[in-house]
């Protein structure tokens, strides 16, 4: 994370996407020659010629009979909504959802969110063809395995170069989790992955816009779309990973391809994932850690005259910003993670409000928490004391935060979690029941009933 | 067209893609531990409890109703065919089959074929909204124009690199193209083209395979939908095509602004689209129009003692296969060409059949071809001299094949290509309707009149 290069960047690039953006939309219908249009109704006639002569390859019959799988409409459900789409744009949408919040799993290694586009592309797929929840559960395994291990192949090389891992990983992994669902054997398995391999996904710079969470959810749909033309018998490159103008290399100039082959099989990277207590980037989750400990020992807010926080100079390059004006510039703020953990003991999204986090009893809190920079401590830990205005001290340092692989949530605390997300939306009553069935979904004859319990009562 | 090289190229890569496909084909259900199989419930959950937790968010709403503006299923056609799909899928079969035959039009400066993604966008959705034949044309000329500009300011480095440039930039002329159809304001189009952003399609190991047409055709998908997405209120960063990280600084190391800025609205890209005559790689074209030429003199096969052909030495380099088995193969065969020129004076789809290959006359008749190298010729150019059985020789030299930009492709023979590959689907009758309606598309109140004529009668 303490890197921050990128192959040749350009930083005086002209604003081309705003210039495109206004010629596309402003310059005058037929503002130009007759020359031009006439190349225009050429380029037409020439494209619909192509078009109409290859109908009845086959590989149209293999596309249309993907798509028609897709049809009648409303086959798989929405999360947490009464909106039911095809399978495709389910995977889409949930994909979408899942990762809006930043609130979802990480595989530390490589940063890839690996259950977005995975169990997106898995869960909306089974829906639809009625798997049991054991072949669910197996696809998940198999999906993030293989998105994870082409992710630790190209990591960090491919991420410093611009692109969103989790979306341009997460495209092989869901189509792997949907392949397996629909039985492929090796062979349509590998075209599957081909297919998926010219799909790559995501780009860092939407950071902070929609298109973030668009990419595992585009990665979900792409994925399964990839495995349904592969069980119609469309074709791709048997090496369409690895090839030296295949997407492994295309998008990497690191592949470390032991990464994929090393104990297939036996080491699971889900076995690596992790699943964050605070909405927010994960370098400030120690210091939260240490004030929700402070809180946790008594000391309230009206208590403190100052807290003193040591941290690696990282945390402050990163998330620094002393005085956020809402909810989207508090997540880049170790200050706000405070006041988060101070007065609630916890940072979720209700803690990143606009009105909670311009409130003025937390503006004047943040305000009592003076940063200083200590590269003796380590980027995942935080020294925290608070000065108290009768005088006392109370120092804690966190060394793994709740949430690190050293210091995974527990069970009581992924409960607690969904109930957050959930209560609102669905009530505390289903919500426990939600939660009792994804624990059982191993053992699920199908997914109707999860389906059914996260979708809210009209 | 030259140029080789490819970034960083790994030819001992492992063949991952196989592997990878054994593993998810094969590895038995709940082949891992219990705490493996644990984590993978914790994992499900966790994404689950994110999902439902989003599930009111702005982003939710805007990708739900772009999916639902999909809805019902049969919306557009699949051109030659008398299926019906939503206009997403439309657009992708029909980006698909428009590529199948390698028959499309060529941006010689990139080697784009931009009707594809473009085209196939743009007609799906004029189907579907009822826009004007005008609006369709402009739309065209417009996708093709942002597709192509994109294009010029990445090439050459961004093709060697291994991406198939059509796919790649496609999308964002797609983007454009339905923007502009769906009549997006400037601020809503620059979404449009940022979403499109994060999703360039295509690597150039698929050629040879079905996922070769794949990348137009999920070019058009992808840029219709982004264009959906923006239509109801979906964000991107407004900087997504030039930023450091953004789209052309991760897929390209060279990036040549100017090439999207100048003479943009007075340049149009597709002043300089081409079109094929023949349905095989360009470099085999002048030795093909030759060997045609040779027919048309009244040169018969049967005369043929030998056929002397001096070319550049890429022409064999690329396409100097010289007993190849099969259409597919017959592709890249420089002697099976002039045997197409020599027999039938053209080189269709008919001509790349495996009958047509494999007959003992033409084997025959492609033994008489000796190809020589001379790199004093251009490589856009042949020498041909047929020397006849009864002594004559007649000699014929092509700078510019028909086709090129110097040597167009006349209306005559764009519309006897159009029949060639036409007449089989639709009948000649209806074929020369279709036609007529293309040529007045610019002029026509709707697309139905072409699209009816473009399915064939039950």
């Amino acid at each position: 994370m303490a890197r921050n290069t990128q192959v040749s960047a350009d930083h005086n690039a002209l604003p081309v996407t705003q210039i495109l953006a206004t010629f596309v939309a402003t310059h005058p219908s037929k503002g130009w020659s007759d020359a031009v249009d006439h190349e225009a109704h050429r380029t037409f006639i020439n494209w619909l010629g192509c078009a109409v002569g290859a109908a009845k390859h086959e590989a149209a019959d293999a596309a249309i009979a993907a798509a028609k799988m897709l049809q009648p409409a409303a086959q798989a459900s929405v999360l947490g909504r009464a909106d039911k789409l095809d399978m495709a744009n389910a995977a889409l949408v949930n994909g979408i959802t899942s990762h809006t919040f930043d609130f979802d799993d990480t595989h530390l290694k490589t940063i890839i969110h690996p259950a977005g586009p995975v169990a997106s592309a898995a869960l909306a797929l089974a829906e639809h063809l009625g798997n049991t929840g054991r072949e669910v559960i197996d696809a998940l395994v198999i999906g993030i395995d293989v998105a994870c291990r082409v992710g630790n192949a190209m990591y960090p090389d491919h991420y410093d170069r611009g692109w969103h891992i989790t979306g341009s990983t997460g495209t092989l992994g869901a189509a792997a989790a949907c392949a397996r669902l629909l039985k492929l054997d090796t062979a349509q398995t590998a075209m599957a992955l081909g297919i998926a391999a010219s799909q790559p996904i995501g780009m860092r710079e939407q950071f902070g816009t929609m298109t973030k969470p668009f990419h595992p959810g585009g990665a979900a749909r792409a994925g399964l779309m990839s495995a349904l033309l592969a069980k119609n018998g469309f074709t791709a490159s048997t090496k369409a990973l690895e090839a030296p103008r295949g997407m492994m290399q295309t998008i990497s100039t690191k592949n470390d391809w032991s990464e994929i082959t090393g104990e297939l099989g036996e080491r699971f990277e889900i076995s690596f994932n992790s699943y964050k207590p605070f909405a927010c980037g994960i370098v400030i989750h120690p210091s939260i850690d240490a004030c929700a400990q402070l809180r946790a020992q008594g000391v309230t807010p009206e208590q403190i005259e100052r807290i003193e926080l040591k941290v690696h100079s990282l945390v402050l390059e990163l998330t620094g910003k002393k005085e956020p004006q809402d909810g989207l510039q508090a997540k880049f703020s170790v200050y706000h993670g405070c006041v988060a953990g101070l007065t609630v003991g916890q940072a979720t999204e209700d803690e990143y409000h606009d009105a909670f986090v311009t409130h003025p009893d937390n503006v004047a809190l943040r305000r009592k928490v003076v940063a200083v920079v200590d590269d003796s401590i380590d980027e995942a830990s935080a020294d925290v004391t608070a000065i108290l205005t009768d005088g006392r001290r109370v120092h804690i340092f966190v060394e793994h935060a709740i949430g690190s692989l050293q210091n995974p949530m527990t069970t009581a605390l992924l409960e607690s979690k969904f109930h957050g997300l959930s209560d609102p939306i669905l009530g505390e009553t289903q919500t426990t029941a939600l939660i009792k069935a994804c624990w059982q979904v191993g053992n699920a004859a199908d997914v109707k009933n999860i389906i059914a319990l996260a979708t809210p009562k009209k």
